[in-house]
């Protein structure tokens, strides 16, 4: 069983724990997660669930924030086409603490990493994508006051200096060697994580003090954040502290896919087009009911139990009766498959009035200057 | 005899023609000078005397303008010091040309480039010098209607969505071959000429059509030109054409040394330091006084000549007999350097008082957005 986890692309058979070790992770045991408690007051599902299940120098952030040193949230999105559920999750988490922590969010939109790695991207589309992706980010209830949106070619005259700074540190052997650049890579992709690392010490800039960073993320974009570490205290700041997620499976089975639609439900899906992909899903139930009525159904390696999981079925009791009924043959996959339509459409419907009210709100969480 | 010549290193023996042949350039003849003073009324002395000596698609460039289709220039400057009169050089010649031919000139500030490639220099100081440097821009005359100077820190919120899509279309393999970068090469080096590449056509992206372009410069700077070139075209632009100068020698011999301050007169020494500097300078001169008076001279090798020669003697008569009198020793090098501190001081006087002017003018001539 072998994987590949890069920003650019995850294939076969995720080994969480490969990556931890081969990341140089730490798992996010019981100690981090009742002090994390102690400051939230609950603990959000996907930290109690693991779907949140590593980090780094989180109880250094944590320390600082009982200082009264309180940090910083950066995370982002690569405009490669339009926002799927899997996006919106470690944002959906990174909501839960801007609200418990009462930190700023500054959220990238890489349109500019989109273009140069993309063999049909122009840089018109992905700045038109990080538009209507924003519109998801917003839709989800970030606090205005609290959080700056913002295109990497729009905020160039703000980034590229700092970005400047981080390239001057970093040699394209590191380059290489993190994300398996060739002589055949174009010179935008081996500059680009420059880029990506200045959201990390941006606000520190601006304020003209050191401030800590808390960066959530899914694991695949853990290289960008190695150099970011790397290089950050060569310039004077803290190394951001993080937290990292695994993915949300695609409906076809394995790792969502831009290319396979049906692969994944986009925020933009209407509730019928959302509950044909997910009745047409690959699940962990047997090849007959009479089987799977017999033997019962294998949870771990089903999409829809995951879509409950990680997003649908916040409820501890409700998705232990869930996992004891599949285990038990109890339910069928039909009917589970038809209830999670049911709270995606519900959660499709109240999402997409609440993206449509985010248009007139754009100018205020976007930032250009 | 070997030489070096990169945008970031010339040292050894210059061979011009080789560099011609080597970096695939045409030499300026006969017809093509009789071409430009057709349309110019004269020929500047620096194209008259070869120290403009080599070109790219000069003449395509002409046929456009002859249908009426008007070119912009475009020149620059790295800025990792005061600049010196081997600076100004160039830019003196691209006045003539604005002048002469009513054209738009784009002056980029390259403080990014110096920043990234430089052990010494913070990004504060090359914005610093950048600034110093646009001061001596504007004291030569420059049309304030037609020139645009711009840092490319300050204006990349214009200037990096360009250079993504130079960057996205050039291969490391390549740059590396042009610029001769290695593993240990930074991603900020390794990026930038694509920013350099940008000037070549920014204007065709603003006006929303294909505009000629002219880029004069020293031929140090050709290796970006010819991956500009190359790039162009692919993204629906016109090849940039170019004009090409030998350098002004360095007053200890060989070439200007940023290293060596007495080796260049800054535009903002004083009359006395320069010329201290000048009264120092190596020469062509024999070991003694009475060799000289019989055997002459060698005018070819002394930077003292080529000060005359490329911007201080502009009468071509004045020039020829300094030429026969150095050869035959009727003149000796003490009084020869007099005379060009003379002329010097009187330039660097006029210079300063311009410089200074320039200040309450910077606004006139810079963009940042």
């Amino acid at each position: 069983m072998t994987f590949k986890v890069t920003p650019w692309e995850v294939s076969g058979d995720l080994d969480y724990s490969k990556i931890v070790k081969d990341f140089g992770l730490e798992v996010i045991n019981e100690a981090l997660m009742r002090r994390i408690e102690k400051h939230a007051g609950e603990l959000h599902p996907l930290l109690k669930r693991g779907i949140f299940f590593a980090h780094r120098d989180m109880n250094w952030l944590l320390d600082q924030y009982e200082k009264g040193n309180k940090f910083f949230l950066y995370t982002g999105r690569g405009p490669s086409g339009h926002t799927h559920l899997g996006h919106l999750m470690p944002w959906i988490f990174t909501k839960w603490l801007q609200d418990k922590f009462g930190a700023d969010l500054w959220f990238q939109m890489t349109d500019d990493e989109k273009y140069v790695f993309s063999d049909r991207l122009e840089l018109e589309q992905t700045k038109k994508l990080a538009y209507e992706n924003a519109l998801d980010v917003i839709a989800l209830g970030f606090d205005e006051k609290k959080t700056k949106i913002f295109l990497d070619t729009e905020y160039a005259k703000t980034l590229y200096p700092q970005a400047l700074k981080v390239a001057k540190r970093l040699t394209f052997s590191t380059a290489k060697a993190t994300f398996g650049f060739t002589n055949e890579s174009n010179v935008g992709e081996i500059f680009f994580t420059s880029v990506q690392a200045v959201p990390a010490f941006l606000p520190s800039v601006i304020k003209g003090k050191n401030i800590p960073c808390l960066i959530p993320y899914a694991v695949d974009q853990d290289p960008h954040f190695r150099i970011a570490r790397d290089i950050l205290p060569k310039l004077g700041y803290y190394k951001p502290a993080s937290i990292q997620s695994i993915f949300l499976p695609g409906l076809k089975g394995g790792k969502m896919s831009a290319s396979e639609e049906n692969s994944a439900i986009y925020t933009t899906d209407g509730p019928e087009t959302a509950k044909k992909k997910l009745m047409n899903a690959f699940t962990g139930g047997r090849d007959s009911i009479k089987e799977q009525k017999e033997k019962g159904a294998n949870y771990s390696i089903c999409p829809i139990y995951h879509y409950y999981k990680q997003m649908f079925m916040p409820d501890d009791k409700e998705l232990a009766e869930l996992e004891h009924d599949c285990k038990g043959g109890k339910i069928l996959c039909g009917e589970c498959k038809q209830k999670l339509a049911g709270r995606v459409a519900d959660f499709l419907v109240d999402h997409q009035k609440k993206r449509e009210k985010a248009k007139s709100r754009l100018d205020k969480f976007l930032i250009r200057d």
